[in-house]
Formats: C-alpha cells, structure tokens, sequence
C-alpha cells in the first residue's frame, strides 16, 4: 500500500439522474468495487445530456485524477452525447468498430428487419480506444488514454453497466488492494460523546484513521490503516474496543435485530415481544432475519388497553393508575407475555410516539421498556426528542434491541 | 417558465458517498424539488471529506450557477468540513450563533450532563448567513450569499435535510412554478399491462405527458401538462379515472396504509391484523399513520404454529393437515382474530417469505390471505418471484394492506 493511492472520478450521464425523475444506482457501486481495487474515489458527479458541460468535467477531472468512468449516455439517440464528448475530451475522431457494427448488422438480419441508422452510433468509439464489449446489451464501452490519464465509458441500465466493468474493466485498471480496516457498531452513545472519548483518535490525519456513520442510534466506527501498518491499526482496534466495550454491539454488521438474532440462534434462546408505540417495527425487523423461526415465538402488537388486558393480563386498574404509558405497565406487559408465550427472552415497549397524546409530565418522546430473561425482569425509560413519530418509533425499537441484547450478554 | 432558466447545482458531502459505503438519498430528492421550484438543476456531486477540495467544487459551481446546495458534513465532528469549506467560498469567518448555542446547552442541561465541547462545532455558521433552523436534528444550516449566488448547507440525514429544507429554504429560493400536474396511485396491476391500457397517452410527446413510477407494486401515475392547458389534463385524468378505476387507491399518496387509514377513521371501524410471514411489517406500517390509535385495536405475529392456536385458536389439525401455508389457515386466523378482538375488520397473512421452507408444492413466494369485514370472509392467494425474503415480505405486505382497503370500499 502505497502513501500516495491513485485516484477516480465516477460520472453518471443523464438529465433524468439530475432532475431526481430517476434514482442512479450506478455510482455507490461502482465506488465501492473502486475502492476494493485499490482506487482513491476523489468525487463522483451526476451530470445532464449536456455535450459542452460533459467535455468540461472530463477535462478537469482527467487532469485531477488517473482514472474517470462514465455510465450513460452511450445508446442510439441524440440525447446519448457521452462518446462524442469522450472522443473531445482527449482529441480524436470517432470511427465505428468493425466488429461491433457487423454484431449489430446480425441481431437486425436475426429479427428480418432493416437495421434503423440511428442504431449505427452505438458502434462508434475514440480512434486508438480499446473497445469493452457488453454481453448483456448492445451499446460496448471503451476504454482510452490521454497521458497518464485513463477514461472508461460504460452502458448506463445498472446490470449492463455492472457486467461490462466485471467481464473487461476491471482486469484493466486493478490497483491493488484495498487499505485494511475495522468497523465496530455501537449503540447507546452520542457522537459528540464519542469525539470527546476518542479525542484526537480521530484527526483528520491519524493513523489508523477514524471515522464515524450514526443510523438511528446505530454508531460505525471505523479505523482504516492509511499506512498499511496493520500491527498499528490492531493496537488501536483493542485500544478503542477495551474502552467502549460497554457499548459495541458487533463488529459484524449494524443491524441490532441480526445481532440479537445471532446470539438467541447460538444459544437456543427463544424470544417474544409486545408492543404499543413501535406499532410491530420491533418483530417486523426480528422477522427480517432468515432463520429467526427457530427462535421468535411471536409479537403482540397491543395497540388498545383492551389489547393489553385481554392478550397480556395487564389488570386495567394497573393502566388507570399510572396510564398506559408507564414502567409499572411496561413491566406488566413483559411478564403477561413471558407468562402466555413462553419464551425465555421477552421485550415490551410502550410510550408516546406522536404527533398526539403527551402532556407535560408525559411527553411525546417518553418511552418505557421492559426485558425478561427466564423470569427476571428489568424497566428502563428513555425520552426522545419529539422529532416525529417515525424519528421516536425508530429510536424505540433500535433501544428495545439494544436492551434484549445486553440481558442476554449480561445473562440477566 | 422563462426560456433562461436560472441554474442549480447540489453537493452530497461524505466519504462514505463516495467510497459506496452508504447511498446517497439526497441528491434525487433534492433535484426533483429544486425542478418544482423552477429552478434547472445542472449537476450533483458526491464528495468526500476533503476541505480543499469541496472549496474547489464551491467556487467553481458558484461561478457557474446561481444556487448550490450542500447536504452533509455538518456534525460536531474533525470529518466535518462544509462549514469551513463555505466559510473560505464565500470570504468569511465562522461565527458562533447564540441562538444554537443556547439551544445545545438547554438540550444536555435536560440531560443532566455537560455537553461535550465537541459540540460547539454545530453552532458555527459563516458570518453573515441565514441560519435555517433545524427542528429535526441538532446541527441547523444556513444561506449565504456571494455576489450573483447563493450557497445553502443543509444537514446529511434525509429526515434532517428535508425538514430544513421543507422548513426554512425553498419559501427563501422560490423561482417560479412548476408544470401542473395530477398523480394517481394504483395497485395490482403491471406496468407494461398499464402501459398497453394507456397506449399512445404514454408518447413521449403528448400533452398532458403521462410518466409510471413503480414501488413494491403500488404504480404513481403521472400526468404533467407541457402546454399549460389545464382543461386538457382534466379530461385526460378524468379518462385515466375512469378506466383504471378497479386499481386506483388514492390521488393523495402512495401509501396504502395510510389510504387504509384514512378509509378506517372515516367510517369509524376498527382494524387488527394477524400476521406470520410478514413478521409484523402490515401492523408496523399501520402503525406509521398518525391517529391509528383510534382504529388499531391490536396486531399478532403468529410466527410459531404454537402461537397461532393459542392466540388465535387455529385447531392443530387444521395445521397438520393443510400445513401453516394455506387458505384454510389464513381463513382460520382471520376468523380467530375477528373473534377474539372484536374488530370490524380482520386481516391475515401466512406464507413462505424465504430463503429456506419452499418446496415444489409451495414454493418461496407462496403467500395465503385471508381479510374479515363484520363477519364475511374471503380468501385469496398469491405466488410472488423468490426475489428474496424482504421482497416477498415488502410485496405481501402491500397485498394485504390492499386487500383490506379494498374489502372496505366494497363493504364486504
């Protein structure tokens, strides 16, 4: 691993990408699969059927980095103005490739039809260009150099794109490999919290480098090894994972349902729920997790008081005198459902998700959870910020499994 | 509309943009207001974490354009540069507003703990700028102006960045308005059978000009008037009413849950469901509606066969002998449920969401429902493709959500 990695630039061609009317799928893959090939992605650009504006960027990015791929732009239209702005960007002419055109002389002589001209375009590429044939459409890519500068065009439909840079790009422009890293997911922590523990761990310039993703909760922290020096880059992994064990949930993936599912699958652990304010997100998102039927037993959406009296035996004075809303009825529900399920890990949730329904000494955001393990039980209150119903049901469903998992780790 | 339109360009900000680590949800979102808003969006960046480089991008699309927009890097941590990227673009110092200051202080205040220093950080917003306050998150943006241009930094989380963006910047960035327009949302019928129903209406030419976007099966319809003459876009919406009018289910929005909803407050009836291989997604999706606690009485995730007789009463037998895959099951749980929680309408769901328990027989994809209305019951079964158990379960979802909306509208 070198210090100075060469760099990419990625475009994606397509007045329907800029206006929002389509959703590209082209770039974060091909950033990714860059990445993994040992590229420095530098930035990465969606840009209209614009010929003058496209040659620009081409341009100034082959000026900036070693490598710039295009997706789009390469079919038969008018509005397909990609090659021509290639064949400008580094001074030749278009010529049709001959192999290319005779392929498309056969497909229309296969379906007893004369060949439209327009479709004649798609067999043009830059003189001197290596031609990157697709297998999966009809209009190739290339490949050409200016200097120490390379540009690749591909087809823009996400599974003609993905199958050209596979089959004839990629062994092209392979770097090496891509830096060493670590990622741990955490949750129950803020991100500012966590600058301040890891103090100047996370320089812009520290080796290993550390950065942060936050999902609902959900905290990535990832070292990636800017040297290479991998013995350096374990150190710190045991240096950050020693002082915020409390808080790593996985070093795996950031899904806390997979983490939780995980760890009742190894220890034959079965599980039930009960729900008021999180609606089903808590069992819907356990149920996402293939072979979860040999552990989850079900999930009781006790929506109404009736439902909560009738399914878990929450006696109606208990919800009279300290409401719905309350550790006394949450640990009410998580012992009905232990009861009636017979699960050996029970998770109940009940608060205010909104926009209705608070008051000042119950808020909406107010959320009490309960967790029994094997005929233990604990109550646990959180409030939220009122940032909407979705923002509070989200969070209450990623704590309710944050805090099934810690029981079972702690075995409590 | 004016022939010159004024120009827009947008920036993602986020190494994991670039690198594919996470995909960007901004960007289209954006591109499709900003066109509403009559603006002509030239192009969106992914970039990294790189001060000098977006200072670059910056300047060179302030030059070219009349509004850029950031979204992301505006977090209390080192990783994030916009603000000190739009503080160099536009000649100014950062500045520390009070207002914010004073809000993070309240914010750890109420949590009983010092707010990390860290923090800070968010407040900062370059001298001179519009703050646009964040009421969904806690880092706000700001608009500030550079001659011709005006540069807008707008938070990363898609919650976030369209709040303030909602909130606080388009009334600021209005050009003109947007083409007229009328959406209508359709379930259980394919887009090329819709596109072979609606015919030359779907010419690329036409007026109004009718587009299809697709989503777990719910289709939006749109038709967009290029001409202005409204009286026509009546006549053909009114035409497109009238003979798709089996699979319409709203001109409001695309969700079927809150079609349901909406339908359920109405006429003041009372909603459960029963759920198994969906795994609680048609409860959670319900319960996403405000105001559904008026109408949800409960929601079960009968995934064990043991808590589908114990719940709902489905007889073991019936299990045995037609296996938990089956109309007769389905029409079991929803009558069990309609009996045990007295709700006007019942809805239930079982079948094989994958990757394991297919077979020749009942393959992955088969899916049985069964939907209840005041004690009349109907069955009926689908086989979606084995595209993986989130799309088996995304799809049966939609499909029991419809089926109830329809039972409701048909009074059945």
């Amino acid at each position: 691993m070198s210090a100075a990695r060469r760099t990419a630039a990625l475009i994606a061609v397509g007045d329907e990408l800029v206006t929002g009317d389509r959703t590209d799928k082209n770039l974060a893959w091909l950033g990714k699969e860059l990445t993994q090939l040992g590229w420095e992605v530098k930035e990465s650009r969606l840009m209209g059927d614009d010929e003058g504006r496209l040659v620009g960027a081409l341009e100034q990015l082959m000026g900036e980095c070693q490598l710039v791929i295009t997706t789009g732009g390469l079919g038969p239209t008018l509005d397909d103005v990609t090659r021509h702005a290639a064949a400008t960007a580094v001074n030749k002419e278009l010529e049709a490739d001959a192999a290319t055109v005779a392929g498309l002389e056969e497909l229309w002589r296969s379906r007893d039809s004369e060949m439209p001209a327009a479709n004649l375009r798609q067999a043009l590429i830059p003189v001197g260009a290596d031609l990157l044939r697709n297998e999966h459409g009809t209009a190739p890519g290339f490949l050409v150099t200016l200097g120490d500068a390379r540009l690749a065009c591909l087809p823009g439909p996400p599974r003609e794109m993905r199958g050209v840079a596979t089959d004839e790009l990629f062994a092209r422009v392979r770097e090496g490999s891509a830096p060493a890293r670590r990622s741990l997911y955490l949750f129950g922590l803020s991100e500012s919290r966590l600058a301040d523990l890891l103090g100047d761990w996370m320089d812009r310039d520290a080796d290993p480098q550390v950065g942060v993703l936050a999902s609902t909760g959900v905290l990535e922290l990832k070292l990636i090894s800017r040297s290479g020096d991998l013995a350096r880059l374990e150190e710190r992994a045991a240096a950050v994972r020693e002082q915020l064990s409390s808080w790593i949930f996985s070093e795996e993936g950031g899904d806390l349902a997979e983490a939780l599912v995980s760890a009742l699958l190894e220890r034959r652990i079965s599980v039930a729920v009960a729900e008021s304010c999180t609606g089903g997100a808590v069992a819907q998102r356990l149920s996402q997790i293939p072979g979860v039927s040999e552990a989850l037993r079900e999930g009781l959406v006790t929506y109404s008081n009736d439902a909560k009296a009738a399914r878990l035996g929450v006696p109606s004075a208990l919800i009279e005198e300290h409401g719905a809303v309350s550790a006394e009825v949450a640990l009410a529900m998580a012992e009905g459902l232990a009861a009636s399920s017979g699960a050996n890990l029970v998770g109940a949730v009940t608060g205010i998700a909104g926009p209705g329904g608070g008051s000042s000494e119950k808020p909406v955001g107010r959320v009490h959870f309960a967790v029994g393990l094997d005929g233990s039980f604990l109550a646990t209150e959180r409030t939220f910020p009122d940032r909407g119903r979705a923002y509070v049901q989200a969070w209450s469903t990623n704590t309710l499994l944050s805090l099934m998992l810690q029981a079972l780790r702690e075995g409590r």
